[in-house]
């Protein structure tokens, strides 16, 4: 591998990732599809290298006694580096959003007017351990004509910094400049807060983790700042349900993949399908090994149910455990909802067009799901071919985002001498 | 008038205000129109209790000796109160934002997807002296289905709560919520710090006025922000400009209105125009009055070039001032509006179409305009027929914002029974 230096704090990478932008905007999606084709060539010849590197940050996490399962994310092998490669090769199949005119129009005294995607410019990513987010992230900046500024967790350092080196040699290789991806410096707190503050040269900041990194940045960013993850989100079984579809979805939505944000945490049952659904829900869970939190009416069902506390309905499980309460109607359902959701996905299972049309219409959520499970919210399923994240903010983008949500968009207006003073249209 | 109390702090204000957005979001078109209308009739009848209020703001404005232009901007009159009136009324042609279908498909597994606009929830705006603005936004806010913080200036204090009252009545005779309109309570800095802080209540703040202003919300907001209105704004004289053309399109941009944020603050020249050009200009901007801050090779030009110091450059005159440099190029031209832009409006002045494209690929603004005034950037003229202000950031909207950037979006996925265990389409 070569040796490309990067710079030394967080305000110096900026200023060279700014330069760097400057450049991606202009270039075609020819150009950056032989980008991103190097970058994935590049990962696979020097996969011995990124797994040595992966190879002592995964003893530091054992001498850690990290959970099995996070450490499994760190792990790099022969075939995890082939699949983030071929996900690099999949992005060059994706449309470029730059250029793109998303509204257009002649206007009454002739100027024409067309607006048009852009770059944002500089992207921060702030994430937690996994290496193949480095990957990811890097290339759906590249292919959007953003810089990145990549800030992993120290507990992935020797990887994402073996990653970023193939990255930057593969770019600088093909005519781009290497300071397009950059590592952010530093393992320490203080370079996070750097980059959150680096306002003028970062234009926007996308935390990826958990609750409390995602908080963290928010509330200490002075850039502009992409909120994404966080998922309580719920399943309503109404009233007028299928008991047989309501469990089915109810399992998947929570047994699928119980440690991701789309993962159902809560089952608010209607009083009148109660008698009916929860024993056998009970049951199914159960079956599935999912500890079920419920409030009173719940627990009156089993001896088995915990009963919930006020915490239970307002935090994330992310694991094989589920809140439950009785409604006494849609409204409560709504109110419930209301009052607990990180308006990420909310669910209702239902037979009735009225009660379907009234959730979607009330619940103010980033997806609002009828009769289907809520681990369809993500890019992927809903066909954008690539995330980013899923934004729960209600700014810029909301749900999961694709390529056309790392970009903003500029007017160009095109006259020939018009003036206010004699061409004005109002 | 009535008398409907308002919440004492802006906590309380907020938290009203959620009830209220809960209702307005499905409120139907035809129900907003109407309220729209009968704010507006009641503006218009309770006219001289509106101007009696204004009578003290103005007294105080005399007494404390302010510029005759913003005593004039404060003062409310018969007629300018049937203006208002009016501009509500326009509001009510305007296309509802919410409901409308971004975009929308059938998934692989048969999942009905669409992505809908629905409003934010509660907007925040923070605003200097005119009473206008009160009313403008209110007008803005319900029709996007959107309730709203005003928090005016202390100098128009009782223009803004006598406007309030009046749009309150109006609502809640209508059976709208009058909470769905509020005045933030105190006239101290502490309720903007507030309503800066009030996350999980307030959905987005947009700061209206001078650089200041805006500047104090950015670095002290945890809601999310919208930037909008500071604008120093480039006219580039290219090469292969049409001199005549130049004259007039320099001259509209800069004087046609001076004090707002889309009138020209720099003039550019190519060099090889520069003699051709300057002489011409300097003649024409003294005529209207300008005074011209000039570099020195500007200034080789006339003894009445004010010579140009760095911050003639860096900030906005909003006056009948502009700063003047000779370039050696166009790409000159675009390095010096990247180093001291405010990404607001720019433009260039050519016949040469490779000029043109590449001034309007590579310089970074809500609005590149080649051979027209820069003073087009504007909700109105752009045909968006009302506008809450331009936004000079990258994130949701950048350039004017009329209704459809008072909204958010959610997606609705409408499934029979679809898992992702079973009915993946990745």
């Amino acid at each position: 591998m070569g040796n490309l230096s990067m710079a030394q704090t967080v305000t110096e990478a900026a200023a060279a990732a700014r330069i760097a932008a400057a450049d991606l905007a202009v270039r075609t999606r020819a150009d950056k599809d032989r980008a991103l084709r190097a970058m994935a060539d590049a990962l696979e010849k020097h996969a011995p290298d990124i797994i040595a590197a992966n190879a002592s940050d995964c003893r530091r996490a054992v001498a850690a006694n990290v959970d099995p399962g996070i450490l499994d994310r760190l792990t790099l092998t022969t075939s995890r580096i082939g699949a983030i490669a071929d996900a690099l090769r999949a992005i060059t199949a994706l449309a470029d959003p730059v250029g793109e005119v998303v509204r257009g129009s002649t206007l009454a005294n002739g100027l024409e007017l067309r607006q048009v995607r852009v770059p944002f410019g500089v992207v921060g990513i702030v994430y937690e351990a996994r290496p193949n987010v480095t990957v990811d992230a890097a290339g759906l900046c590249l292919k959007s004509g953003n810089a990145v500024l990549l800030r992993g967790s120290s507990s992935a350092k020797a990887s994402n910094a073996a990653l970023v080196e193939v990255l930057r040699e593969a770019l600088a290789d093909n005519g781009f400049p290497a300071d397009a991806v950059q590592l952010v410096p530093g393992d320490t707190h203080d370079s996070v807060t750097e980059l959150l503050r680096a306002r003028g040269l970062v234009d926007v900041v996308i935390p990826r983790g958990g609750a409390a990194l995602i908080k963290s940045v928010v509330e200490n960013a002075i850039v502009p700042v992409i909120e994404t993850g966080v998922g309580n989100c719920h399943v309503y079984v109404d009233a007028e349900a299928d008991p047989d579809l309501a469990i089915e979805l109810l399992i998947d939505s929570k047994t699928h993949r119980p440690s991701v944000c789309n993962a159902a945490e809560t089952v608010l049952v209607h009083r009148d399908i109660a008698d009916e659904f929860v024993p056998r829900a009970l049951e199914a869970l159960a079956a599935e090994g999912v500890t079920v939190h419920g409030d009173a009416r719940v627990a009156a069902y089993s001896a088995d149910v915990v009963p919930a506390r006020e915490a239970d309905f307002e935090n994330e499980y992310l694991s094989l455990d589920i809140a439950a309460a009785i409604v006494d109607s849609l409204d409560d359902a709504v109110a419930h909802i209301r009052r607990y959701s990180t308006s990420h996905t909310e669910s209702i299972i239902t037979r009735s067009q009225a009660a379907a049309r009234a959730f979607t219409a009330r619940v103010d959520a980033a997806a609002v799901i009828v009769n289907a499970s809520t681990r369809f919210t993500d890019g992927g399923e809903f066909g954008f071919g690539a995330e980013i994240g899923i934004s729960t903010q209600k700014l810029h983008a909301r749900g999961p985002m694709g390529l056309p949500e790392l970009t903003s968009t500029k007017y160009i207006v095109i006259g020939e001498g018009q003036t206010r003073a004699k061409n004005a249209n109002t």
